[in-house]
């Protein structure tokens, strides 16, 4: 954790936003977006993914947003990579934090890359020997991802026993962190309250774990809570609750940014981001959509009388 | 409790959502709303609140809803009520249940009702007295309503001690039930939980204790999430997160009954309600809606695949 904050929040809308949506944003707009929220104080930005472009034509300036965003003083830049092609080009680009995903449930995986769980992770083995083997590479933080975590649109249920399996696979296999999502926003605050509890005592609580919710079902908000609650310290979420996941049909937005903020701060939780300085990114951002639908009640409400930030504090 | 559900959920949408928004329903439409979410398993609703018509002409027929009201089979039906005059008109038209509610923030409260909090108590006794004196009233439950117990747009934050003191005297002075509201929106859930446990401490946990939250700031099921952890069983809601507050600016309406609903039945807690019957019921709502938002997350995303709630199990 960095200094003089409590939780980290991790916004990904630039890559799980963006690329969920129709607007393509230009290399320009991304960095405006992405400077103005990192001087609103937000520790950590995923700014990109390494897929080929053909896939998604809106990640294809990663490695130029990756280029730029490390010379922003202060801001951890993370990059999701499928594969280890895209990891070797994360790397290059500098990304200080390189996240890989698999899918929990087999079904859900195989639609998604082809491939079973087991060769999955094979693929993540290979992405730490890569970093591994190169000296330069050394301080890149390699995190694990466990989507459908809670559930999947094609399995149903998913068992909590499978996500404790790839868990331990990651962190055997090198994860420096793992991070787990409701991915379809299938998610309940008591389950999650449960899963994470059960993944602390299986990994013990030395082991960082961010946690990764949607808002499909109106449930993202308290599902965060539970995870602080079973003691989550790293959050993803995206400014204005933009985009969702493109393989999972009716998934809308991750939680927003700037409410998860305003619910921290307001707990005392210090995030080190300026609620005002959020608001304006979102404006930055907004200038750039076409037609898109934007989520949040902080930016209509605003603060209550009174108020004080804990990072302001 | 009824038999058989684990939380109570009580709609209160004919009242609190009814009261903020433009639209005035008639008396059969109220009814065709009423009959079917008490057809769908809602055990309690909100129908109407016994103010004078001048004030809010929505109301104005919470006589008569009542009267109707009464007659669905298992149903209980309640009604709020700012003062003896209101109460005496409540009890007479058969509500089962009549609650009285008053600002712990005295500016708020004088305010609203021009009393100050002392005053409003007295009057809470009267009621009380009213019941008492009539033999015919004696099944009726008076609850005493906490607003702005998380704070006040008039003086900020509201001191728990204040909480502490008023729910004591609703007690003292005859409540059966006491229902503590986040009526502006300000609440987080660290600050949820920590009220509802010392609430427990000073009452002690044989009360019944509702709990009443907006969603203004995007955490209204992170706080009725709180507030379960924390022990509540009772929670206000509202179909569709109809409505507001009209005396708080900015508060936007209360949580979803049916995104509530969903999270208490994937967290294993029965509710004795159907999902698809209160889809069914909001479809009737709008109906007679003009141009009046509504809200909620379930309505668009549907169950989960492989979803069993708990009330159906």
């Amino acid at each position: 954790m960095k200094d003089g904050i409590d939780v980290l929040v991790h916004e990904v809308g630039p890559r799980d936003g963006l690329q969920s949506i129709q607007t393509i944003f230009p290399t320009e707009a991304k960095m405006d977006w992405i400077k103005r929220e990192a001087t609103a104080g937000v520790p950590q930005i995923q700014v990109g993914s390494f897929v080929p472009p053909k896939n998604l034509p809106q990640m294809a300036d990663s490695g130029d947003v990756v280029r730029q965003s490390v010379n922003i003083p202060g801001l951890t830049v993370s990059a999701l990579v499928p594969n280890l092609r895209g990891a070797e080009n994360g790397m290059a680009a500098g990304a200080h934090q390189i996240g890989v995903v698999l899918s929990v449930s087999e079904a859900h995986n195989y639609s998604n890359v082809k491939r079973t769980v087991a060769e999955s992770l094979d693929g993540f083995s290979e992405i730490v020997a890569h970093r591994d083997a190169h000296d330069e590479y050394k301080d890149i933080v390699i995190s694990g991802g466990l989507a459908t975590a809670f559930g999947c649109t094609i399995d149903g249920q998913v068992a909590p026993s499978d996500v404790m399996r790839v868990a331990e696979e990651f962190l055997k296999r090198g994860a420096d962190r793992i991070s787990v999502a409701d991915t379809v926003g299938y998610a309940n605050p008591g389950q999650v309250k449960a899963l994470f509890a059960e993944l602390y005592r299986t990994v013990g609580t030395d082991v960082a774990v961010g946690a990764h919710f949607h808002d499909t079902r109106g449930l993202g908000m308290a599902n965060a809570f539970a995870a602080l609650e079973a003691g989550v310290r790293e959050l993803d979420s995206c400014l204005g609750g933009l985009g969702g996941c493109p393989y999972a049909p009716g998934a809308s937005g991750n939680i927003v940014t700037e409410d998860l903020v305003f619910m921290l701060e307001a707990m005392g939780m210090r995030t080190g981001i300026d609620l005002d300085g959020l608001l304006e990114s979102r404006e930055i951002m907004e200038r750039h959509l076409t037609d898109e639908p934007t989520h949040g009640a902080y930016v209509t409400a605003g603060r209550p009388l009174g108020f004080q930030s804990a990072t302001a504090a």
